[in-house]
Order: structure tokens, then sequence, then C-alpha cells
């Protein structure tokens, strides 16, 4: 795919047509677009350059004529030669590059997502992130000033972390029931680079992980990139089902298990305190180590969860995952790993040659919010936020999809788990809500079983497009079940 | 390793010893510190608890008469059992974990190094920072309070990085003759990542990476943990022997090509303008990318160096990478790589995998740097700072080396590569240096062949100590001589 962000000026005295014929020679000549590649259609070309499309004819009919394009119809045109032929064959084969790299590449889906996320034109039911709304950002300016004070350098840092970050997570973590020193903590770049750290650091290719079906698409992705086999166990309202793990075990050989216990995503569902010592039991008697990815932990409205499972670990079986993306911001990629110090020391060997250690600014930033207690005052605003925007969410529900399908209230969280009463193409509610500007994530991208299900989040959105976006796609679903 | 951050308090009405074995009981009891691993030695001990031996000697009697540390001697003392002997065959065999993950750990001198660097009392002519004293607190300052005013959110930007900074990062690769469109930019935490994402995204398992013997060891680690092939060719004063690349390409069939032109690590070389248009025109004959890292090329002494290869490239052969860590401070974690959309865009997938894209406040920070000019400001300053260290430096070499090495003067960057006249045991005076409190890269973390030279950092001590260091040094050479 070729990215376009410029535009002809129709101001210039130069026709369109030109404009881009030479914006085209630039960036081939440039080395920026290679041979073999696609550009877009001519209706997406006509959008993208806000022109005609009789202009964009004239432009792509040039490049045609001077050898640089070829092809049309079904197959697409492609970049087939450089602006200067004595280069043509000069360009390194990216594409095999490319195609070759050990890391496997995103789905389609998630890329589409990915890609529309950052448009501003879209209604956001997928965004996993605090709205804009939510961002602090007068307390944000106070700490901010607070860390340009105290700053004397901003030097490499121990790659596991600043001393003083880990000394006030270290801190954090005693309030929700975890005693941990901060040699036994990690600093990530975000709970994703944790996944990615145990992944490299702790398991073999072919690994199994066990996990909840549904689980967290970007963890999924993470083990599949790295050619872990994934085995999903079920879950009922009270979490993962522990006593099935056993059999998993028997059947799979699992290197690790792997469980978001609070207000998990998707489902929203949150593991109850019995079933936490069931599953830590069940897992200390098979020796198999627990990844605890407690990211929406604070998030809760009706009422604290119970205390993590790693604060009834006494084995260092659990590696307990936390971040503020989904408390503060998401911008500051700032989270942690706790776990046993050899394990932890083996992480942050890894860490130090994937990025030599996160952000020290982002790390001043968030021990800063940790020490004033801005961040605990800051927890309390967004529960009630929350609080607001879920019951926005199930009115909205309660009104339109009541015919349609069915769903739990969530007690925390960003998520809806919505499943439809009636079997409709979700690869095409999917595409048609895409076209009517508004994005979601399906469930058949976490697993063909769930093809039924969509996940909501209402963190993201404004409230007034929460409600606009819900009724639009009732509607588009009730259209879909009735062809 | 078992790391401790904590001493017994002598003005508590408790034994030290009884202290002593309580906080190990916790490590052990809670999981952090695991059965199978080694303690320190009792000598090492005491230092770390600043008690006599004699206390550390009491304290392990007891560990080991209640079962919790076994065996002596040459072979270490180990952590055997848990405190609860109900749980002792509970945990999960970590090292096992440790031992079979994907990535290959540190070498052992580097991981020394690593450690060692963050004490306080080691004179450091290892690291390649810039000094604290060359941090510009005032200026990050008035920054950070600009950075604080434009604020309204810091939420998940494009895995690529944040347009205003790759505009900003597109005005600045102007100044230095390198044509590139935001789009064809991805924002990286620092060089060392890029490395990471070009070898995961474009380079298979068992590929050959050329590049210049010897080269920086960030990166050769990186190429060796993911299982790259690397094959050094010599450099003569004008840079790496382009004449002598079809050779190797007949022989090894690389897939790539890494070189560092200006101020080369570890050995200062700048590449001639001649000897870039030598390379360029045989990697496009063989279609060999190049991987063209230039985080030094700001911090010239002399005169700026040659444009940048990328800056000839007209065919997309050349991945370029950028960095403010080595110009501004390593602590933002914020450097990029320019090359062809379609890598680009690939990288940026394997990047949002990774850590779902760099610190958004780290991206702001230093698109601030650059679009306010005070970073072009910034930059005159470190030159002329480093002028003042370099020519200390070379003095001090003058002085106290010219009977025992031999070196060039560098042109700029950080290092000055020196090449001892007599042969001693590299891996004592490394050994000894740290034992004098003296830190240095030694030749042969780079190669066998320069098990004779070894790499001087003049960026990071306090100029005195940069004196005094380099004293010390040639002192205890000169007695390794004699010995």
């Amino acid at each position: 795919m070729i990215n376009i962000d410029w535009k002809p000026d129709k101001n210039l005295n130069k026709p369109l047509y030109i404009q881009i014929v030479e914006y085209f020679k630039e960036k081939i000549n440039g080395g920026e677009w290679q041979v073999g590649f696609m550009i877009p259609t001519q209706r997406e070309l006509a959008k993208i350059f806000n022109v005609n499309r009789s202009t964009i004819v004239s432009a792509i009919d040039e490049l045609k004529a001077e050898g640089i394009l070829e092809g049309k119809g079904k197959g697409g045109t492609k970049i087939v030669n450089n602006v200067s032929p004595l280069l043509s064959n000069i360009q390194p084969d990216w594409k095999s590059y490319i195609d070759e790299g050990i890391h496997i590449p995103n789905v389609k889906t998630i890329k589409k997502i990915n890609t529309l996320e950052f448009r501003e034109d879209y209604i956001r039911l997928s965004t996993g992130e605090p709205s804009s709304e939510l961002f602090p950002k007068e307390d944000m300016k106070i700490i901010l000033n607070e860390v340009a004070k105290d700053m004397d350098n901003l030097g490499y840092e121990s790659p596991s972390g600043t001393m003083y970050l880990r000394q006030q997570v270290s801190n954090y973590l005693k309030t929700i029931g975890i005693y941990a020193s901060p040699g036994s903590i990690l600093i990530v770049s975000g709970a994703l680079q944790a996944m990615q750290l145990i992944s490299m650091g702790l398991l073999q290719k072919g690994s199994t992980v066990l996990l909840e079906n549904p689980s967290y698409m970007y963890s999924l992705q993470i083990f599949q990139s790295l050619d872990m086999r994934r085995s999903g166990i079920p879950m009922d309202n009270e979490g993962v089902m522990a006593n099935l793990i056993p059999d998993y075990i028997k059947k799979h050989v699992p290197s690790i298990l792997y469980t978001i216990p609070n207000f998990q995503n998707p489902t929203s569902i949150v593991m109850s305190e019995k079933r936490r010592k069931e599953l830590i039991k069940v897992c200390q008697k098979e020796k198999l180590p627990i990844i605890e990815d407690d990211v929406y932990r604070e998030l809760w409205i009706d009422a604290p969860p119970p205390d993590p499972i790693k604060s009834i670990d006494t084995n260092g079986l659990v590696l307990y995952v936390g971040s503020v993306s989904k408390t503060l911001c998401p911008g500051l990629r700032i989270g942690w790993i706790v776990g046993p110090e050899p394990v932890i020391e083996r992480l942050g060997d890894i860490k130090m040659q994937t990025d030599y250690g996160s952000s020290s600014l982002s790390q001043l930033t968030v021990g800063k919010w940790l020490e004033t207690g801005l961040y605990e005052n800051h927890l309390k605003e967004i529960r009630s936020q929350l609080t607001i925007r879920r019951d926005v969410t199930i009115n909205a529900l309660n009104r339109y999809f009541k015919d349609i399908a069915t769903w739990e209230i969530p007690s925390g969280g960003y998520y809806v788990w919505i499943t439809l009463k009636y079997k409709i193409g979700m690869y095409k509610l999917f595409d048609e809500a895409c076209k009517m500007g508004i994005l979601l994530y399906p469930g058949y991208i976490y697993d063909a079983n769930f093809n039924n299900s969509l996940r909501i989040s209402f963190s993201y959105a404004p409230i007034e497009e929460l409600e606009e976006g819900l009724l639009k796609l009732s509607l588009l679903i009730k259209e879909l079940v009735r062809r």
C-alpha cells in the first residue's frame, strides 16, 4: 500500500494532471515508491487528490505512456519502471524482503481498523483508550512543570527502568496487595511490550499459551507473530474455567497461562475471588506460570475487583503486568512487569536489546503522578466519568438492541460484549459499518467461534457519538437481518 | 544473579545476622528469589550489606541449617528450598524458561559493563552518551513548558509516529540533503530499535549482514540475538573497503549491508565522499540494500562530514537511521528510519506489535526542539564542548600513551580507538581496570581480531576524570607490559 499525504494545488498555473504526474515521478524516482507495488484505484485517487476522475485518467495515461505505470482493470495498476530507464533494475527487491522477514504481519481486518482509527471522521466504538475528554490536561501541566524543575539529565537509564519510578510503582502495588521490591519490577513501554518480552525471553518457538477465549487481540497477535500456539479455555461468569486446565495441560502441554482477570478484554468478565484461588491452586499443582494482565483493575465502576492473583502467589508463579495506558493516557507508553528477580533480569536484558529502556521523560512523568497522589485523584475522576459512559451505553442498548442482541452489564472497564440473536455475516457488518463511518471490533478477529459477537468500547467516542453510533449500528443490523 | 537493594538497620534492637536471615526468607518466600539460583559470595554480601564477614557467616549458617541454602566453596552457595517445605516443589522451573527463550542473552563482558555503568563511583571511559554537563537543562525547561501548553491528549498515536514529529524530521532531513516525505519516515525508540525492527521485519533467520569490522557492539548483538550471521569487511582511513564487497557477496550471499559512515563506532573513521559514491554504486549493481546508521553525523568537530549516502540514493536502496540520543539526550528514546514507503509500512506494523509506538510525550518534545530551532543552537554548543573534550583527551594520550599505543585523532563523534604496541591480555586489562574503578570497552567485544585495541569515549566522564582515568590506565598498561 502506498500512502499519499499530498494534494495538487488548484491555484498553481499548472494543469492538475501534470502536477500529479510530477508527484508520482518524484516519489518513484526518490525510491519511496518501489517497482512492483500497486497504486490505488482511479476512484480512490480522485478522492485522495480531490480532483475529477478525468484528471486522474489523464495523469495515469501519461505515466503509462512514459512506461512508469502498467496494467488496468481487475489486476490494478502497478509501478513498473524507474523514471530513469538506466536505473530500472537497480532497486533491491524489497517486496521479497518484506514477505520473508521473521515477523508475521497483522491480519487484514486489524490492519484496516488500525488505519481507520486515525481518521477523525469515524465514530469509533472500537477504540480501547480513554477519550480525550478524560485526559487530565491541567494536572498534566502541573506534573510537567515539576518534571522540568527536577530534570538534571535524560541519560541512558538502567534498561529495566529508573529506580525512582520502580520505587513509586512498588509503593503503588502495596495499595493493591502486592509486595514487590524495585528489583523485581521491570518498567516497560506498555503492557503489549510486556507480552513481547515475555514471549521472546521465556518461551520457545512452538510453545503453547493457554488463554481465555476470547482474549485481547494484540496479545493473541504477539503470540502468533512469534510462532507460539494458542489454546483458548472457555469462561463462565466467574472467569476462565480453571477446572478445565488439567485437561488442557494434558492435551496441549502449555508453557504459560495468560489471563486478564479484571474487566476482561473483550468480555468485561471479572474473575471471582474463589476462581482466583482455584486458578492459582491448579497452576501451582501443574507448575504452570501465569501472566496476569491487569491493566483494567483501577477502572471499576460498581465496586473494586478482588485482589490480584499475584497477591496470593507465594511462589513467584505469576508475572504481573500493569500500566497507566488505560487509566491516565496511552501516549506515555509506561507499564510494568512484576516477577521473580532472575526472570525480571532476563527480561530486562532483552528490553535493553530491544529499545535500551523506556523514555526517561515518560518514566519521570509517571513517577510524579504516582508520588504526588494526583494519580489516585485522577482515578476517582475517571471512574465517575466511566460510570456515566457505561450508563449511556447500556441505556442506548436497551433502547435499540433489545430485539436483536444480548449482553451483560459491565461492572467496570471499557467494553460491552454483544452477541447477536440472528446470524448475519459479520464481515459484511464490519464492512458496511465502516462505510457508514462506524468502527467496531467484530468477534471473528478474536476467534471464529465468536462470529456472532462484537465488542463496543464506551471509553473513547464523545458521549453523543456513542448514542448516535449505536442507533445507526442497530438500524444496519436490522437491515442485514431483513436481507 | 540476585539484586540486593537493602541493608540491615544497625539501630534496630535485633541482631544484624537475624535481620539478614529474615530478609532472605522474605525474598525466597515471596518468590522473588528462586530455587536453584546462586547467591553472591560472602565477601560480596559483606560489602553489599555493609557488615562484617562474620555476620554473613552466621546468617548463612542459619539459612543452611533451615535447609534454605546449600553448598559452599568454588561451586558457590545456592537457594535449595522454599521456606515452607510444603511449597518446595511448586515453583515453576523459571531457570529452564530463561535458558530456552528465543532471544540469546548478552555476552558476559557486556553485561558486566552494563551493570557497572550505573555505578557512580566509576570513571566511565566506556559510556557512549553525552555527559550530563552537556545536557541543555534550561532550554529543556522552555521546551517542556511549550509541550505542557500544547498538549490536549496523549492518546495512542499512529505507531509509525505522530505526523507532527515526522513533518519536523522531514524538514530537518532537508538540511542534510535528504528529501523524504513524512510517509517515508518511521519514528522509533532510538537507533537500536531501528536495527531490531529491520532485522525482524526484513531479514530471514540465518541471513548474513555485511558490516564494518569492527562495528557497533549493540547492533552486532541484535543481529546475533536474532540468529543473523555477520561478516565484517575491513576499513581503511576512507571507511569500509567497498572494492571488497563483490567478493564478500560471492562468498557470503549477504542480505544487507550495515554501515556507520560518520565518526564510526568504535573507530571514529569518516567515510570519504568518494567512498560513499563507490559504495552506493557497488551496492546498486549487486542490489544489496544498505542500513546507514548516521547517529553521529551532527557531532563534527573540525568540519561537517560529506552528505549522507541516502542523499545520493535514487533507488530506495538505503534505509537511513538517525536519532537525537547522541546529540540531545538518550533518555527521550527517539530516532527515525527513512526508506521506501512499503518498507516503512512493514516496519511500522512490527513497531505496533512491539510497543504500540514511541512515547507521544517524547515525540512532542523532540518535535518542539526541531521546530523552535533550539536543536540547531544546541548542536553548535555541543560541538564546541566536544572540541574541548577531544583536545583534552588527545593531550592526555600524547602525554601518557605515546610509548605504549597508537591512535588517530577523531574529527568528530565520541571515541578514540587506541591500539596498544604491546600484546597484553585484554581480559586482564579490562578486569584490572574495573577493579581500579575505570570502565572501558576492550576490543575483543567487537571481534577477536581487535584483542589489542580499546575504545575510549570522551563524551561522558567529567573532564578532570578523563585526564585522571587516562593517567591511571596508562600506568596499569605499563604495569601489565612489565609483568
